[in-house]
């Protein structure tokens, strides 16, 4: 039997209809949209429709979409693009910002040559921004660029961008936001929430890896992080991936269309499985505040993350220990050390990331499953003292 | 009928083997490869299985190989990665780089801190980087950095990368080539070069799109371009492109598997071809220096580039104006600039670039039709007279 997949922040398995379009680009539509006969003519369409179908999803122009090869690059293209075209000034980012927006600013504050401050937004213990905090350390700070994530990758919660960002304006500074895990859960829309930069990905919405994109204000000057033969109106150079990005095109339209069906049922899921995990003793990471409708970070105390998520591996479920995006770089996760979340407990940080594939009946095998290896665990730590 | 695709310098269509191997990754080990799970295991297994394949293909360790989106996001990691890890000194680049090494190159130079004087290394009539000229260019300014390709992508013309090597070695600079032209066409050994970095990419070698890699010796210090999750050693962050990966280890491996075959069979075809072009009085741009095998860059007096190639492909053959990889920025030809050829010739400028699909009959289907849309331009010409 396959394994059940619970772990749909980290990344989704790409949807049947996402596929088939982009099936024809690798050999049949395979040209370099950059020829002009009819190879690349045909690819070059195929990007421009998609690039209405990722415009359209968050209530943009196609102009306003430069497409990257992921998140990681898209969130870097804003803070090195932005910082490096602007006079330096006060880099606020919030404290739990992935990590591929948090260490490009952390270079940027430690680099020799215009260094930017960087200013951390303080994150209450239900995982929200603080936007009293925000508001008093704009005051003494001044902010030149402000990055806010909609929606946390780790605990779910969703972040009051469109508060921060009319903060951030009032000071004149450029506001952007990673949209990647509000995509497909809730409904994004670029001018509602006030920014002048947002980040998409197609692998997390049942898309391809190898597409996403910065969308941004056009009076937001940006320097690109990949320059080259000035593809992407200059932002980013490089052959385009006409098969990944048509995928991303598709996987936005279906995301949006199929977005109260699926918040919908993931929710009802997500709440049963919550229910299961509380009836256990569970400290649920940031379940007083309005999150995404898929994700459950729970804690099961003295039962270790790491353990617990390679024991229901074992038992046919994939889950993620504290924060998955990056556990090439093991550590205490930095959202929950943000939450004042006690080390002790957040050791035993386990991530469910529900999908649109994912059943009650899962939900229910897997809280069984969770209630056996609980136990033999405690039955183990019992008998070690 | 589909047209004639003679512009495999720009891409190439995925091969069979290459998507069958890609497939799996899609929609059933579609795991994150950070994710400690069974299917996250899977996808770094197929990761680094690739990334053997690649190693392989131009002999070096697997550790040396980082993964990037494309041959842009490469060059431009070498260039500014290692700009930004040395102290300043001369930047030597070939004047004949592609815009993805020239364009961040010039970017350095023109920048505010730590700026790198940009030294262009001279070209030949034939197109062949001068030897002696770079010698006595180093004397004056000592390098720092030289990056010099292996093939370049309109002439062909093979580059002399291990003697500029050993000259920038002797000045205690760190080299690299992109060799993305040269892989699969002929024989590419990192050592044999003496370069520190070497830039290969997949759709060149009908692989997909949306894989690349940076090949790097172990002494070179770089800075990421691309912060983040610290995924490839902590120079390239973001999700691995799985599906992508697999794909350009396949297509390594058959580059390097079929390379005798192909190079022998594209090489009858070119010689084929040229002789037909020459008969008709073309002029075959680096004719006279050591090529890569399937290419043949030519220009017939006074007949358009640009309007011979909109007239081929209505004929149903797919071929290339002046610099295709960046007709985004059209423009005259810097590499036929930089060969001092006469502009009213550059002008006239068309790429065929073979692959091995190509057949004879192809070629002489190509001639055939090529006099007879010259005979009537010439005409055209003459009636307006
Ligand atoms: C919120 C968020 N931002 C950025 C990223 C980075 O995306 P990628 O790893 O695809 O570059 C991720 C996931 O990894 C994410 O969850
Ligand atoms: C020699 C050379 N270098 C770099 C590139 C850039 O590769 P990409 O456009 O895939 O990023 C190309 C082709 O476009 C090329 O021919």
């Amino acid at each position: 039997m396959e394994p059940i997949y619970f772990d749909h922040n980290a990344t989704t398995r790409v949807d049947d209809a996402v596929l088939e379009a982009m099936l024809p680009y690798f050999q049949q539509e395979f040209g370099n949209a950059s020829s002009r006969h009819g190879y690349g003519i045909a690819a070059r369409r195929a990007i421009d429709k998609a690039r209405k179908q990722v415009a359209e999803a968050v209530g943009v122009q196609p102009v306003q979409v430069v497409f990257t090869s992921g998140g990681s690059e898209a969130n870097n293209l804003f803070v090195r693009g932005a910082v490096d075209s602007l006079k330096p000034g006060n880099l606020f980012i919030s404290a739990i910002e992935h990590p591929c927006v948090l260490k490009p600013a952390q270079a940027i504050a430690r680099r020799g040559c215009d260094p930017w401050p960087l200013q951390q937004l303080a994150i209450n213990a239900d995982g929200q921004a603080d936007i009293a905090a925000a508001a008093a350390a704009m005051q003494t700070n001044k902010p030149g660029l402000v990055s806010v994530m909609l929606a946390n990758n780790e605990t779910g919660v969703i972040q009051d961008v469109a508060a921060i960002a009319e903060l951030a304006r009032s000071h004149g500074a450029y506001v952007h936001t990673d949209a990647i895990q509000g995509l497909g859960k809730i409904p994004v829309d670029f001018t509602a929430l006030k920014v002048h930069a947002m980040t998409l990905s197609a692998h997390k919405i049942y898309g391809p890896k190898g597409a996403a994109a910065l969308i941004v204000d056009k009076r937001l000057l940006l320097k690109p992080l990949i320059y080259g033969g000035g593809h992407e109106n200059g932002l980013r150079s490089g052959t385009e991936n006409a098969p990944a990005i048509v995928g991303f095109g598709v996987a936005c339209e279906l995301a949006v269309a199929r977005l109260a069906e699926t918040a919908q049922h993931v929710a009802k899921l997500r709440d049963r499985l919550e229910a299961g995990l509380t009836g256990m003793g569970a400290a649920i990471f940031g379940g007083q505040a309005a999150r995404i409708p898929n994700t459950c970070y729970f804690a099961l105390p003295d039962i270790e993350g790491d353990t617990l998520v390679v024991k229901l591996d074992k038992a046919g479920f994939a889950v993620a220990a504290g924060a998955a995006c990056s556990s090439v770089n093991p550590g205490q996760s930095h959202v929950l050390a943000a939450m004042q979340i006690d080390p002790m407990l957040a050791r035993c940080a386990v991530r469910v990331s529900l999908g649109r594939d994912n059943t009650l009946q899962q939900v229910d095998d897997f809280l069984r499953a969770t209630q056996r290896i609980v136990a033999e665990l405690r039955q183990i730590n019992s008998l070690s003292f």
